[in-house]
């Protein structure tokens, strides 16, 4: 695939990594974005779009989503490209310009700084505590389900009490051969119309529930065929050809972990004159960094945001001077910003 | 007059200070807020109330006046004190109980930690470029009226081309034995009626317009009899008993500078992980602040306010365990906020 060219590139979508377009762009850099999510707002727009946040300064109260529709709205006159749903699997330093950038879908773009501002890291399934699951995973145990098509006729045990795993129990139920739904309590954290709807299908012995945990599973070569149930009155063996555990998402740094920076308690050590990593031309911003007194604030990413580009702007156009201009007063920001005269 | 107490005293009540008062509020801390201005909101209410800020993070566009608005509702549930038209003039530490800060109308607050949010300073009054003029100050040059009576069959001098110059030589035209009006220029930066009004009272012969500059001033004991204008064609004596200069507002560091902090011109160097000035437990917040990558950013004082919190609890409420908590998820912080459950 043919690469493309950027000024900066931003790995995380969430609102840090766009407010960063903002300050980029008052300075003339173009922005490239890499979110592994399928939409902006990274972790606040995923997890609790609908959850008001009362700490955004001059917001008394604002939804995650309504945020994200903000900042995308503030940062629209500067055009950034994005790439959704897409990770950077390879990082390279090319002699005098900057970055070799590689997407896991071949995609290569060339960049003169990389930002990352990737919050916690990336969203991956956690994974439940059941000894040798690993030789299992990708082929009988599936952490989310593309094609439902792929499931019919399977012995399907889903493991977990939130809306994912009730969803997929009723889903699936048409489909499957037999789903067994676990779950190590009798209350659920989900839309109580799908729990009522899950305990109907039970009473009327379409699905079987358990409540208790997945202890072990037997298969071979990545093939499950059974799985053991510990309930509280002992321990069952079920037909399993299929396990969808449902445990919720965890953050994990991902390939940034390799690509040799320093690293403290899986955070990225940054200055705070520049909130440049160990590595020049490669800063890190919002929850993924630390310093003395960091405080993982979306303000405080909106705050290292401003900084790097500064020092970013140093090194896209070097020998260039930086005239700090207040967007209130100066024509030029007005400009760009597309405000009337 | 009796001395009130609060956890913390904040000088100025700029977008800074305000939001200072949410940091502090919610890790439990009481706020009293002193500024020179007669309301909230600081340098961005009093200068440019109308105009619009473009780099508010999530404010695609918001007047300064609405950020200030906003603000004001963020830290409604503190219940801040506000001491409005009021300047600390002493600030002096007591062992063990943090200081003593008193107020230009007499009153002490006791604070266990001062915020300095100060924007660029106090506002003060411009000084002409005329020799000598100090030794006039405060007697018979004048840069704010306090009675129109106290000029009554005054020679009047006022000078500038602004609103404030042509609305006191409007005033002050009945109550004067005789006012001239100096500007160097034909062109005012006024409302046009105040001009044409201004203008009406020059033809008609009520007032003396000269466009030029004053130069001169003569006069023993600080009690001036004439002032010299030098206009395009020559100079000219007039006499002159009270001259009123009207040369817009400058930043002055005020009674701080002599607080014993280290400062860097006129700023005060804070480290960046408390914000904490050269005098344990005074931090400063802000455009007043320097540190290595500073800018003078309203979200970087937002960023500084949070950071100083944690920093002004541990002395507050030494010993105590400062729980990280976010306002999405907190039920604790929700209570602090009025939100119902």
């Amino acid at each position: 695939m043919e690469g493309s060219k950027t000024d900066v590139l931003i790995i995380g979508a969430g609102p840090v990594g766009l407010f960063a377009v903002f300050e980029l762009g008052l300075l003339d850099m173009t922005c490239h974005l890499v979110d592994i999510l399928d939409r902006p707002g990274g972790q606040c727009a995923e997890l609790y779009p609908e959850k008001p946040i009362y700490d955004i300064p001059g917001w008394p109260v604002i939804t995650a989503q309504g945020l994200v529709d903000q900042l995308m709205q503030q940062i629209a006159p500067f055009k950034p490209v994005f790439s959704f749903g897409r990770m950077v699997t390879s990082l390279e330093r090319i002699e005098h310009e900057g970055f070799r950038v590689g997407l896991d879908d071949g995609q290569t773009v060339n960049a003169r700084v990389v930002v990352i501002a990737a919050g916690g890291g990336s969203f991956q399934p956690k994974r439940p505590p059941i000894p040798g699951i690993e030789a299992f995973e990708g082929k009988s145990v599936l952490y989310s389900i593309k094609r439902m098509e792929a499931l019919r006729g399977h012995d399907l045990v889903i493991v977990g009490g939130g809306d994912s795993a009730l969803d997929w129990t009723l889903n699936l139920q048409p489909v499957a051969r037999r789903v067994t739904l676990v779950h190590r309590r009798p209350e659920f954290r989900a839309a109580p119309d799908s729990v009522n709807r899950m305990r109907a299908l039970w009473e009327s012995g379409d699905i079987d529930f358990r409540i208790g945990q997945v202890t072990k599973l037997d298969g071979e070569d990545g093939q499950l065929s059974t799985v053991t149930i510990r309930e509280a009155d002992g321990e069952t063996r079920v037909a399993c050809t299929r396990l969808l555990p449902f445990f919720g998402l965890t953050m994990k740094l991902g390939p940034v972990a390799d690509w040799g920076l320093s690293l403290h308690e899986d955070r990225i050590p940054v200055d705070t004159e520049k909130f440049q990593t160990s590595t020049s031309g490669i800063f890190a911003i919002g929850d993924i960094n630390t310093y003395p007194g960091k405080l993982k604030l979306i303000l405080s990413g909106f705050h290292e945001a401003a900084l790097m580009a500064q020092a970013a702007k140093r090194i896209v156009s070097p020998g260039e001077r930086i005239v700090f201009q207040y967007t209130t007063s100066s024509t030029s920001l007005h400009k760009k910003l597309g405000v009337p005269d």
